[in-house]
């Protein structure tokens, strides 16, 4: 019973099977093998961006950091929600690959940017004076790091406050295809069409073995990325099996069928939870994920029966039995019914 | 035919058997797998020291610049030779990893550091004065990039004289196994007890998918080192793939075999380029890499089938059939007797 | 009527003599002239840290980036109030310096950072996990950005708080000796007694040319200082003119004396304003700086006349008369009282 | 008797005026005082560059730093001498400002770079590939760190070659009015008519407190240079004080006055040694700065009257006493012909 995280799971199947099918003879190194060029073609319709940048890195705090820093100045600051990965959980490193950029945390319910909050930090730059940092980046997370979707008008609303202080926008999207399949709408509506500039378009918690794409919608930058890339250490030498896995992600609606798994099982996970003794939600499912709390005694018997999921900070197993407890629970495209049964059956010990 | 990098060839199937095995329900993600327990513990058996810090990274670049980066000052320098992976083959990452640090280029036949190459530049820098970049650590290559190995003793010659400078000193084992077999040596020996502190032990040349471990004799810099990977965006999240090839690795001397394999290759392949038309070796073979020349004719020959090797910077095609052109060819282990003979008769037209 | 800031105004004639004076013949260059010598002592003796590791440098950002580099790990954070000089004035050149490391804003009112505050953003690092940006070091203004000044209690508590979690503890002194004389205390005292590792001890504020000295009571640091500071461009070479400031600076109370006059003219300014329409401190003086507000029809009468100081963020010269704006205002060892006398008259219109 | 190095001496008269003269009352901070308006205007007019952009800084090694910085990104690499300044006598300092680019070292007679070294380390660099450091900037020194001075077709050759790279061009001109004079050519035939895009225009060692400009001919990275600059701590508070040096240096022609008399004192100096037993030059002198050899007993005889200067790395005072040391010797405005006397009377004994 395994709800830490989505990528405790398992490799899709028919994500191995492309990579043992990848291990025939020989293949060019370092991005220039055939399946990447498929890849980009694919990767290209998939966001209706015939001109896109296409890259594929090992992990997301390669692509976030990678993408953040192709846009900005060591002297430009990156504004991100308080609760944004890039700010609590990679050891700073948008800081490293920015060369000493400035992370700017904003506020906002649920991990979602308050526009509000945006706005007054904006503000307060005075872009004629070098001593303060200057307006660099926005960034916004989809899921959000509380499992919560930013609806398209939500992404308009914080793009068009940056894109009015000319500032490009990226979209963390570990959970792209969870948030997006949640929305209903096409990856170009939840990105370019919506003001984001570049993507960390995540496939390694929706399935694959490592592997996350980074979309540049304006290729200006693509030779910069390549060089950061390398620079970086994230060029991989036997890149075609990083091509194979992103191959058949896209083959079939793989990564859509995948995420529609997960958030399924997040629904029945939730229905679950809430029927438990204390049994609530902290934050609104839109995903795979869920933030719910339920009695200390239900937890008290979970950790005991070993289901691995994180308690929130500052929370004390030891205390009166009826007290809720909040917790984190993450759904991923191997989740079964009989998984739930079981955590539900851990839970009411 | 392709001999342009022992990193173009496939992966060995026993390590692909053991990534497919590997994806059976849940693991600890970030390297607190179960696999990776184990592997620890077979890297300690390998090279003799129960106490080492043992990592894994994606790419060979990470792996030097992150060794290399847990050893240093900014305001130090690496001492290491002027052919270097790390000085001519990384776009700056050890610059990157270390936030500035200076190569020090040094001389030496063959891509081997001559001593008093190294003794002339350590002499040069004032311990107390605050304008010169100070002394940093060593880097060899083993294999080098010119494809020799370096002796034990020649090793212990080049550490010996770091270390009478208190500098620590690491090898690049991209080709680690290809020189142990190559010398006939353990692990231990051309490691820590000739004076080496810390490995890139090289994986992903000879068979792996994308996994070179870190050693750290001292296991001093262990927190350091695994603040840097994930900061620099190298520590994984589905660790248990990365855990499984290393494992398989080292089970039953597979990396022993694959190595051998490749440097038998070689040897059929530098008698096979010895036969043809001014056949000649430029640099001595002492694992899997060549540098040998042969005519033009034969490299127009072989360029027109598809051979994929490079050729030495500044050469030309075009010009007189019989001058004697120079090129690099690589072996891996899934070079065949055939893809030899092919090759022969490429050349010979 | 200049009271935009205390570095808007002259040098104090001793020192200046002192520089005129050092202007014969030959000395040594690089912070080895024999003024220097005697500064050593001197601060050392005004600190009673007789093994205090001393500098000069150039600006007092200068000063705080490097003492905060040398303490902590471009991995590490910076506790500090996120009104300080650090976080908003410098151009993230804390992050510059330091190669990265995460400047992590803290609350607390009239810029002293509330214990609560630091206590809720350090009990949430944890220190064994690599994801985390990892506890550095603690950084605390005296007199703080609004001109208030810690009392030696409060700075106990904060960096008791720290030292409870192994950190060192820096104080940036742009203004330390207003304080001092506010405070009534000896530098040791509001230094190292109180739990202080490094002080940017401030000298252009407060009548000097262009000199901060960093003191590191941990002598430890001071080879890596004296390499940083090189590094950082920061090594004058004609240095006898840094030393020879400081050494006229610390002569005879001069240091003191000055302090006294800056802060005795803003007694009389902040008189001065109460006595105005709408007049009213914003926070409470301790030194030489007032936050105040007098009616807007007194701010455009003093703009109108030219006087020199900065309006707070947002506010408009446009609007009813009655209304209270409010100001930054610092006066200097030079501010006289028939420019306050003007002042009051420009305001009064 | 100090001919250690031209930043030895004093500052000359009339700049020590000058500064005394500014502490009048108050001038604006930051590099927005009045002075610095006329500054900015007579640089333009000395270096018939109505549109350059023009900074302060605090030293030489700032400069260059920044100048560096502000034409490159960290992937590219600085081609410089392999004895230039920002190679071996700034602790890294250009690594560090340029977040890590690396120093390409060349080779060429008397610290002139060799077109030839050049042109072999610009061919190598292939443009289309990732693995490989990109071309960055030329950075030549004038009066080269042996003393000489690039002719004009010289720097025009080297300028050409870089541009025909596409790759800017820097002058390190910490001596650059030494080397000025010495042409007999204007400051824009030296600098931009020969393709230098940005001068570091030293004015400390030739009789300034610490003040160097930094000149921009291409006016596009102003913006960039001011975010810099202050980020990296060379933006002064009390500017007015650099601007005052920098005034009076260019007013009525002092710093060529200044020069001349260096230059001049060189000669005699020149002449002196030459009529020395042994006496030799090493490189030739074009300037202020002499490489010459005597006998040793002549070195002995100096060292022990106390005249300050520097032996080169590797030389012994122990041995026979005809044996030629070489040294070099360096003079400033402020040599006066006693001194060389003096000096020779020292050296004979």
């Amino acid at each position: 019973m395994f709800f830490a995280s989505d990528n405790t799971g398992p490799v899709a199947p028919k994500v191995m099977t492309a990579i043992v099918n990848a291990n025939q003879g020989y293949a060019t190194a370092y991005g220039n093998d055939q399946i990447m060029d498929r890849v980009r073609d694919k990767i290209r319709d998939v966001f209706e961006a015939p001109d896109a940048a296409v890259f594929l890195v090992g992990t997301g705090t390669a692509a976030n950091a990678l993408a953040l820093a192709c846009h900005i100045n060591p002297w430009q600051s990156v504004f991100c929600h308080r609760d944004a990965h890039v700010e609590v959980d990679e050891c700073g490193a948008p800081e490293f690959f920015t060369n000493g950029a400035k992370l700017v945390p904003l506020s906002g319910g649920s991990a979602k940017i308050d526009p509000e909050s945006l706005r007054a930090a904006l503000v307060t730059v005075d872009d004629t004076d070098p001593h303060v940092v200057q307006r660099g980046i926005l960034t916004i997370t989809q899921l959000t790091e509380r499992g919560t979707a930013y609806s398209l008008e939500e992404i308009r609303t914080l793009t068009q406050l940056a894109k009015s202080y000319n500032m490009p926008c990226h979209l963390d999207g570990a959970r792209f295809t969870n948030a997006l399949v949640s929305l209903g709408c096409t990856p170009a509506e939840m990105t370019w069409k919506s003001g984001i500039d570049a993507v960390s378009f995540g496939g390694t918690k929706n399935g694959l073995m490592g592997v996350e794409a980074v979309v540049l919608f304006n290729p200006d930058k693509a030779w910069e990325f390549e060089l950061r890339r390398k620079r970086a250490a994230q060029l991989f030498s036997k890149h075609r099996y990083l091509s194979a896995q992103m191959e058949a992600y896209l083959t079939d609606d793989l990564w859509l069928d995948l995420a529609r798994k997960s958030n399924a099982a997040a629904v029945k996970l939730e229905a679950a939870i809430l029927s438990l003794p204390g049994g609530q939600l902290i934050h609104r499912r839109d995903g795979n994920m869920l933030f719910a709390g339920w009695s200390r005694k239900g937890h008290q018997n979970a950790k005991k029966a070993g289901v691995a999921y994180g308690l929130h900070f500052g929370q004390s197993l030891d205390g009166p039995d009826d007290e809720v407890l909040t917790a984190r629970l993450v759904c991923n495209w191997a989740t079964s019914d009989a998984e739930i049964a079981d955590f539900v059956a851990a839970v009411t010990g």
